[in-house]
């Protein structure tokens, strides 16, 4: 089925304003899970949102918390979350790191304390709509077994990294391993096999039925040692800057929460209109196809594409989780 | 065969000198080039140095240019390279970031029209040396199809990341192709398969054959998608933010020269004792192994092996490589 924007905003605002949010924190919130819906990432739009609700409502969310400037570094800040809501506490401070770098070329913000910030591409959006290049990552519990082990020990640890332009932002989100867990799940309801091995079956080969890797929960790092690897340098830089707990101490908890993440932001607004950017999106373009109808795209373009297409007929969602979110 | 430290130094030095290099500048970049040798990066290092010097004899690099600061965007700086020499310019404007960094917690340093900085690792230990972490990256020609094309339009955009430890650094050199070009000739000389697909064949096959991948010139972004997408926004940062070249323009070139680079460093100098770190070591140390004789490690933890063991017993050269540098 599918599901006008508004009608899906209205009804997220309905449930956060009934769980006591504040006026505009709600609409913030709102805005924030039906983008993430509008351009197709359910696993973080409707999909998510009864699960950001449970959080709330078992307190592990606290939805009044905001964050707060306990200690600089020099010129890296760093905040508590307090607790608050990810996405809330994302929001914020990549607002302050956008004014702090249209004043000083860059600004570094570390937060610690903080819950799931929900899809990691809504702060590359934010910084590139504001006319700022952003690289901003956040670290997980652990659910990715490093290269050559069985066990998870890493987190996924989404990545994001957005150029502004003109008209059509580029925005690189992408968690560290081959697929999220989300995507994991769609393949599976779809009975579909994924297209590249994305982990481990129970033999410990490797395997393109998602089905078996979300049996043994052993994904793939993207690029094996690689993604491997990079997933233990975000956790360390945004737990040892922001000074909150790693991987390792989050995979204490009960629930996912307390995560730490870090924000880079510089300013590029006379960098919008740059040649560099148009030349280098045109060669992506124009370079000779593996698949004659299938154009090479950049980070962030089918976005745009599914955004315009769900503004226009309406976001395509599954039954149940209209009927999960309408029973919250 | 294998040769002693101090001798390959002082041949490298012994060449450099020749090439009319001052002498401070022949010490490090002999240094450079010998401590990659050392820790086992032979592609950059004894392999690569015959290639340093014909850049130098045909006016590519230019060896007694260095950076010059020349604007800053606020707290960023800029530097032009001068077509310097890459290893020397780098390690100049890491120094740089690094005096700047323990003063104000951060720097960013942006460098365009520099030349190749040999191997990224480098300027990742310099940082953790001087107790500071580091995330740095270049630009290169391009060499690597961007996904879904058959074409190179993109570079494999070495990206570095580093966090100091009292006594063994943790350092990500990654090339985001799924392996660096110098690996695919080592396995090829060996006649070895890779043990994962690296490429594509002229069949349009992925494939383990170092061979066919070198004929194709098609290899494999590092997490298919994911490579691709990062290495355009490696790319974006380093020639937007220095104002530099992008990979498309400097595909135009007859040689790879007058590439961009971006340092951003991090004063980690309180950080060195912090538990996270070792909490993060130690859980990847101890993860259930996939095989029992092998242990998972942490981005670097191999180098430190390689290291020690060809201090005592020689560094591994080929013998023509030998020859080869005994005859420039």
């Amino acid at each position: 089925m599918r599901i006008k924007y508004q009608k899906l905003y209205d009804k997220f605002l309905e449930v956060l304003l009934d769980r006591g949010f504040e006026h505009k924190k709600a609409e913030l919130a709102a805005k924030i899970f039906a983008d993430s819906s509008l351009d197709g990432f359910q696993s973080h739009g409707i999909n998510r949102f009864p699960e950001f609700i449970m959080m709330i409502d078992e307190g592990y969310v606290d939805i009044e918390a905001e964050p707060e400037k306990v200690e600089a570094n020099g010129n890296i800040e760093i905040y508590d979350g307090n607790l608050g809501p990810g996405a809330l506490n994302a929001h914020q401070i990549m607002e302050k790191a956008v004014a702090k770098a249209k004043k000083e070329g860059v600004a570094v913000m570390a937060l610690r304390n903080t819950n799931h910030w929900m899809r990691g591409g809504t702060y590359g959006w934010q910084a590139a709509e504001a006319g700022c290049g952003a690289i901003c990552f956040t670290n997980t519990l652990p659910n990715l077994p490093p290269w050559g082990a069985k066990e998870s020990k890493l987190g996924n640890n989404p990545l994001v990294m957005a150029i502004p332009r003109q008209e059509k932002h580029i925005v690189l989100d992408m968690a560290v391993s081959q697929y999220a867990y989300g995507t994991l799940g769609e393949y599976e309801m779809k009975n579909k096999d994924l297209p590249y091995p994305g982990g481990y079956n129970k033999a410990g080969e490797l395997t393109t039925d998602p089905g078996e890797i979300l049996e043994t929960m052993r994904p793939l790092p993207a690029g094996y040692w690689k993604g491997s690897g990079l997933s233990m340098m975000l956790d360390l830089f945004s737990a040892l800057l922001s000074g909150g707990l790693n991987t390792f101490l989050i995979g204490k908890k009960e629930k996912e929460h307390a995560v730490s993440q870090l924000f880079l932001v510089f300013d590029m607004e006379d960098k919008i209109n740059e040649e560099t950017t148009e030349q280098t999106v045109d060669s992506i373009h124009s370079a000779e196809r593996v698949d004659p109808e299938q154009k090479p795209t950049y980070p962030g373009e089918g976005t745009y594409l599914r955004r315009q297409e769900n503004l226009e007929k309406g976001i395509p969602v599954q039954k149940e989780a209209w009927e999960k979110l309408n029973n919250l």
